[in-house]
This record gives structure tokens, sequence and C-alpha cells, in this order.
């Protein structure tokens, strides 16, 4: 385990310890974890909710998910993840609203209220931002009362400039309000990541307007730690080991009137390559002390 | 040579090629070349003008280096950098300042009105963005009143969100534009560099606001190519190659009244693998039909 550096004063005022209720592990932080060993090491340390992945859900079966979710008591925070609906051309595109529309139902069958979208890049060839932004607000037309008629809230997640390219043209909280708010607030809210808003001064005032609108939906933290790997997805690092004011960006979506869920979303081949009960262990340890 | 992928139609304005009287080609994209190749090369290929990196200017001699331009009759657009003022103990921080006050001297000994400077990144521990930001508004108090009686300009250039941590905490164009109107413009203004803008739905709007206060002190041109490599730094891309407007985005600054030299900056290894002069007739080309 690395010694996490020294944290200076902090300026905000949640309590120094926090409690694991408000954790959710999200199953790619122990991805070495099945779905059995993830709900065990859950049930073992004392944390009562997961995000789940849909492609580690199918392939245990997304009924059989729900059930063991169910059997052992844990809680659904969010599932990752739909979106990549940036396409320009007809039947990808449509491919994409299909596979948005089942990510949606298996959300609703998992018994949890939030999708996360990750909007998706610029597709091959093409350097048109802002109209890459406007397909994805075309989509969620289409897919907003969907998801409404299932329970389910679509949770739009910028994702740090440094992926504007080739994963997400939605960079800032800014941004994700600015499509989100085309909508109504229970079809579609944003997803407050720190390690995709830390470094943005406009966080704290997009933030408290998120809060404002009734669309803060999910609330998740990873550390930014350097030198980014090559491909800079699996740079993630964990709570403590790196930059982020947690307790500071905890204070802000607590002030705009979230109470839900934190759920902690590293990856990492560091702790990828490690036991993955000690891993669950040693992150709701740096929860309680860190976030 | 790479072909570079199709370009949308741009729904900017300026002629399809670009006059070489535009172009300054920054030192480090060829830095495999001495500067007496670099100056022959510029000749060679009709480019006018060039930036400047102190380390291999240190190494050639100032004096040595202002006496090829004028020779060559090359002009000198910018010295690359000054900076790193967020220290916060008294001995490195007054190290820092000398230094500055080093590459200010420099700058003018070389005939360039702009020195860039990179603000620094958090110091090894701290997690404090807003402090370490002012920390550099209180250097470039000192440094301003210096800077100007030598005649030189200081261009503070926001670094993608990525470098936030450990290069630069300065990362948005809207945020070196908070700092540097703190001070007169002919003593603090702004660096426009493509690669570290062209995410930032703010920039058009920020780009005016640098041009109405006289604070667009240079604008340089790289583009933006995935993946990533590892530590991010040498990851900028050859002009085309990559998902970057370039007459776009020159387009804005040209509307904020810049007509100054368009500097290619590009840090690559590939580049830098290839032969120098090879690389310069490459990059004049890409300018004259991408930028």
């Amino acid at each position: 385990m690395n010694t996490p550096p020294p944290s200076p004063p902090s300026s905000s005022t949640p309590p120094l310890s926090l409690s694991l209720s408000r954790l959710s592990i999200n199953q790619e932080t122990v991805k070495q974890l099945s779905l059995p060993e993830l709900a065990e090491g859950c049930v073992k340390e004392g944390v009562t909710a997961v995000g789940l992945w849909r492609a580690p859900v199918q392939e245990y079966g997304v009924e059989r998910t729900a059930r063991l979710m169910r059997e052992t008591g844990l809680a659904v925070t969010s599932l990752c993840r739909g979106g990549f609906l940036t396409g320009i051309e007809e039947a990808p595109r449509a491919r994409a609203l299909d596979d948005n529309r089942a990510a949606i139902d298996e959300a609703a069958a998992l018994g949890t209220d939030t999708l996360v979208l990750v909007s998706g890049g610029l597709p091959p060839g093409s350097r048109d931002l802002a109209g890459a932004r406007e397909r994805v607000a075309d989509a969620l037309a289409l897919l907003g009362p969907y998801a409404e008629e299932r329970g389910v809230r679509l949770a739009v997640e910028p994702l740090h400039p440094m992926f504007a390219a080739d994963r997400c043209v939605v960079s800032t909280l800014g941004q994700a309000l600015d499509l989100a708010e085309r909508f109504p607030a229970h079809q579609v809210g944003v997803v407050v990541d720190t390690y995709h808003v830390w470094w943005d001064d406009q966080a704290p005032a997009q933030i408290a307007r998120a809060g404002r609108g009734g669309r803060l939906h999910a609330f998740q933290l990873a550390d930014w730690i350097t030198p980014l790997p090559a491909g800079v997805l699996l740079g993630r690092g964990q709570l403590g080991d790196g930059s982020i004011d947690f307790k500071a960006l905890r204070a802000m979506v607590e002030a705009a009137g979230y109470d839900g869920p934190i759920e902690v979303e590293i990856f990492n081949e560091a702790l990828w390559a490690r036991e993955g009960a000690q891993v669950l262990r040693e992150t709701a340890r740096r929860f309680r002390t860190h976030a």
C-alpha cells in the first residue's frame, strides 16, 4: 500500500471519517473479482452498495445478478454504461440507440435508477465537436422517455477533456448540464466524477447548478495521479494517492443537496494485479479517511 | 508522411492556402536541428520567423544566437519559457523569480517581445489548485514591471487540464485571462495554443475577450492525436494528423484582431527521429494547407 502524501488542512466541514453507509464500490475497481466474490467481499467489509458494468453482468446473467444482489442485500447504485451516441451514419446510430435501450432495460432489471452515459468521441475524420454534441442531444430526446417509462434516469458523465477526441465530446460539467437541461430532470441528469472535474474552476458553480435543477444523479471518486499511462484510460488512482481534495468536492455536492451513494470507480492495472478482496478492504479504508 | 484524415467543410472564411509569411517554426518542433541548421532550413523553405527555447539558446550562446538571427534575417517571435511559479517555500520561490528575470533578459537580448510562461503544477503533497494560482499572480506582480522595462510581455499559457497537477495549474484560457487582467496588458497577456484549448466550448468567447483586452500575445499550433503516449507531454501531432479544426480557430483569433505570427510547436518523438530539414519542409507544407 502506498503511503498517501500529506494532506493540507481542508476548508470543508464534513467529518474526518466517513460512514461506509455512503460507499458504493464500482465493480470495475475490483474487476478481478467475480460477481459472487464481489458480493461476498462487500458483505464482509460492511459495504452495502455496488455500481455495476454491463459486460460482466451480461456474462453472469442479468436476472441472476439481480437475484444475487437481492440475496446479499446489496443496492445497485448505477449501471455503467450507455452512450457512444456521436455517430453520423444511420445504421450505426440505430444500433447505438438499440443498445442504449437494452442498457436501460438492464438497469431496470437490476433495480438501479441510474444509467451512466459516456457520450462518445469524434467520428473518424471529423473535427466537429459542436456537431457531435448535438447528435448526443438528438439521442437523449429519443432515449429519455424510454428510460422514464422504466424508472431509469440517464446520467450524462462529462469526461476529462483529454478524452474529447476518442471517448467523450462532453468535457465539462457545464457542457453536460447544457445538454441535460434540454430535458426533464427525471429523464436526464449528470454524473460528477472527481477525476474528470477536479481541475475545473467552474466546477463549484456547476455542481450548485446541478443541485438546484435536481440533476445531480451520481457522484464518483477516483484520484488524479501522474505520470499518466499510455492511452491514459487506466490512470485513475486510489483515493489519497493523488492531487484531488475529495472532502472539498464532497462538501460541494452535499451543499448542492446530494446525500446519495458515493461510488469509488478506479481503473488501474496495479490495483487489478493485486488480490481483489485486499483492494476492496483498502478502498473502504481509504474512503473513510479521504472521502 | 501520414495521409491526413478527410477534413469536413469548414464554416470559417480564411483563404485555403495560408502565406508562409505568417509561419514561425518553434525550435522544439525540429529540435534535432542545431541553431545554424534551423536558420539555414528556414531560409531555404522561405520561413521568416522562429520561436526559441532557452536551453538550446543558452548552449549556443544568447548573444551568438541573436547575431545568427540578425544575419539570417529571422525574426524571433517568442522565447519559451519562463514560469514554474507555484512553489510555496521562500528559497525556491526566490530562485524561480531570479530565473524568470534571466529569461526576460534573454528574451530582450534575442529581440523578441514575448516570453511564454508555463505556470507550474501543484507543489508535492498539495491539493490546493486555487492557492497555487494565487502564487502565480503574486509572481506576475513582481515580474511584470521588470519585463516592461525591457520591452518584454509575459504571455501566460493555459495548458490542457491533463497537465494541471504536474505542470500548469492554469488550465483554461478563461483562467489565464483572469490572471492576466489583474495587470496592464503590455505587461501580461496570454498564449492561445490550439492543442491546449481546442476541446473548450468557452474558448471562442475567451479568445474574443483576449482580443478586446489587447492580451492575445501569441498563437501556437499543434494537432491533437490519439492514443496519447505515456506521460502525455510528447503527444502533440503534426498539423492535419488529428482532430483540430485550425482554420476555425485561426478565424477566431483573427476576428479578435490578431494578425501576428503563427507558431507551429510540436513535441513528438516520431518527428524528432526523422531528418530535421524534411520535417521542417513538411511542417511548412502542412501549415499552408491546414492552418
